[in-house]
């Protein structure tokens, strides 16, 4: 067995075996990239085959920059299936047991863990300290303790730690983000984010605090504290929140069904949202400054996003989401490119910080502040 | 002088000199009619000759049932001019210390009260011990006390006490509600109201303290808490409340600015609203249940109301909200009809409950109790 030491120093050759080079691009951020990888593609291994993992394997089949290659599962059976359907070779499939043995395997660049979110931590850190980049779901741990933990270890083992903000390069999305920053709404002084949806089969791992971690704030919520974030351009400062249930055999406790949740920012801006898995597909995002509003509905759904602004309706064309974050994260993790909007580790505990407080303030009943 | 023993004697006759009978209608209310003025007109005084005076002065020259007949006003010039664009006898001219006397006209059947908030507690009571019927703008007072003060005082003189809650007679808002009660939305689950706009002249009596009882919230915010009870259909429990400023001189000490705030029902349907005088145009509400949903957007302007349900857009025609309002207001007077929605002193003393528990939820940071 190698010790610690042997590991560290096999990580700082490559994660690929390849020599590092150093490189700071224009934003002063520091960043690695493997010369031999440029140009070439991002080869990733999905660890979690249930419906979202699926979801990102055929999207990834359109994606110039990502290939699947690898797969982590518990059962042999969706091993095969997967195999089959997506062509990946015997020597890259691994069980929860023994993926720490793909530090030996040159032909995996990066893990994506699409597995329930209490479980983000653990893998995480395995994928890291096997040498490869992680993606991780969101939320990406199940507080911002066990978040922290996993972006320290990722920079320990020299890997990027990415978080799955499909969201981040959506086209009107960015496009109001890109409207907001050249001040076209003026002073920004509301949001409004509504993310829910009427959760199904009341025995599925999201309804179960020891894998979840929490109920609909986790799941579903995060979108409108990360939306919230990304829309009005600042962090917010203090949190309050409404917890009800209306029902608490389907919710047990510590699985949050509704959370109404409301957040100040510096400039004086204020949020307020919904997060429930009790309520038919709600979802958005209204945005309102001293000069004009954006609205976005869908805003978050995995399906053709609308939005409009006073300027008229956005037109962007749709590209599947999964796709589009596949592509751009190859060129984050192979090219160090810059995403408009972070969807790195630090952002990930960002959205975890705000969640602790918000959890804080149901307990407390009282205005919580936070600083992420 | 008069004594107040004869007073209350001859006001027990009736307000119009007419002896009253009594009647049971069909829901077990009791009311009071004139049998001589069923298919009449109700003939108002207006007291307050501002901007909404004016524009309920125009709105009831188009009314079946109501007619301008008098005024009441502190500005003889305003005086003439209204006398003269509608027509009005010297005889039913009014100023605010002499309009006791219209005790003594039997050509005035009612007075609605369109003056700053703080004063309509005073003339209401003035209006009822005239023997007047009174209509007041919304808010009906300041505070629940004072409202109900005013309530006490009209059933006392055996006046009606109708408040100006125009929305109570609008032909979309009434679909819904209509929906609502057969169970077109299922379980109702969550109630969403912005109500705001950004207030201009910083000298106006909506931004003094003394006259207008607060800010936003007594102004624009009471249209979402009154939505919220007309669409969700029960009264809330509890409260609360987050307030921001961003401009603390033109919002001074006492005039809130923006606040959100939230309620819980006792089906454990909840809503979250937004008040402010800081936010160009915001209204809309948006009713969500457990089978559809309705949305209001302009849902309280005075411009023709639009709004659609899971089963598609609303097409019920407009017609001005202040002419059907006096209509309507007329017929609950005159003939003792019963609204869908009531508009009654009681209706209005709730939603100062609310109120007085939001401000009491934004001082206490945390949630607080209601009964309304």
């Amino acid at each position: 067995m190698r010790s610690r030491r042997d590991f560290l120093q096999k990580i700082t050759v490559s994660a690929i075996g390849l020599p590092l080079i150093q490189r700071y691009d224009t934003t002063g951020i520091q960043n690695f990239i493997h010369p031999s990888t440029q140009n070439k593609v991002l080869r990733v291994a999905i660890m979690g085959l249930g419906s979202y993992g699926t979801r990102v394997a055929d999207a990834m089949q359109s994606s110039e920059k990502a290939k699947l290659v690898g797969v982590v599962s518990g059962t042999p059976s969706k091993i095969k299936d997967w195999q089959s359907k997506y062509n990946i070779p015997e020597k890259n499939c691994y069980n929860y047991e023994n993926f720490d043995r793909m530090k030996d395997n040159p032909d995996i660049d990066a893990v994506y863990v699409i597995t329930p979110n209490a479980l983000h931590h653990d893998q995480v850190i395995r994928v890291a300290k096997a040498g490869k980049h992680a993606i991780c779901e969101k939320p990406m741990a199940i507080n911002a303790k066990e978040g922290q933990e996993m972006v320290e270890a990722c920079k320990q083992a020299n890997v990027k730690l990415l978080v799955g903000y499909r969201m981040h390069f959506e086209p009107k999305t960015l496009e109001i983000i890109r409207m907001r920053k050249e001040g076209a709404f003026g002073k920004v002084l509301f949001f409004q984010g509504l993310s829910g949806f009427r959760i199904g089969d009341p025995n599925q791992w999201r309804l179960n605090k020891e894998l979840a971690g929490g109920g609909a704030m986790m799941d579903i919520g995060i979108y409108s504290i990360n939306g919230a974030r990304y829309m009005v351009g600042e962090e917010p400062i203090w949190v309050t929140a409404q917890e009800t249930k209306t029902d608490p055999v389907k919710f047990k406790e510590g699985v949050d069904e509704t959370i109404m949740f409301q957040m100040g920012f510096p400039s004086g801006a204020v949020a307020s949202c919904l997060s429930t898995y009790t309520m038919n597909n709600l979802d958005r995002f209204f945005l309102n400054g001293s000069e004009g509003f954006a609205e976005l509905q869908p805003s978050t759904g995995y399906g053709p996003i609308e939005g409009r602004t006073h300027k008229g309706k956005l037109t962007q064309p749709h590209k599947t989401h999964q796709t589009v974050q596949m592509d751009e994260m190859a060129a984050i993790i192979l090219e160090g490119k810059q995403p408009v909007v972070p969807v790195d580790g630090a952002e990930g505990v960002k959205d975890l910080k705000i969640i602790d407080a918000i959890f804080q303030a149901v307990k407390a009943g009282k205005k919580v502040e936070v600083q992420v």
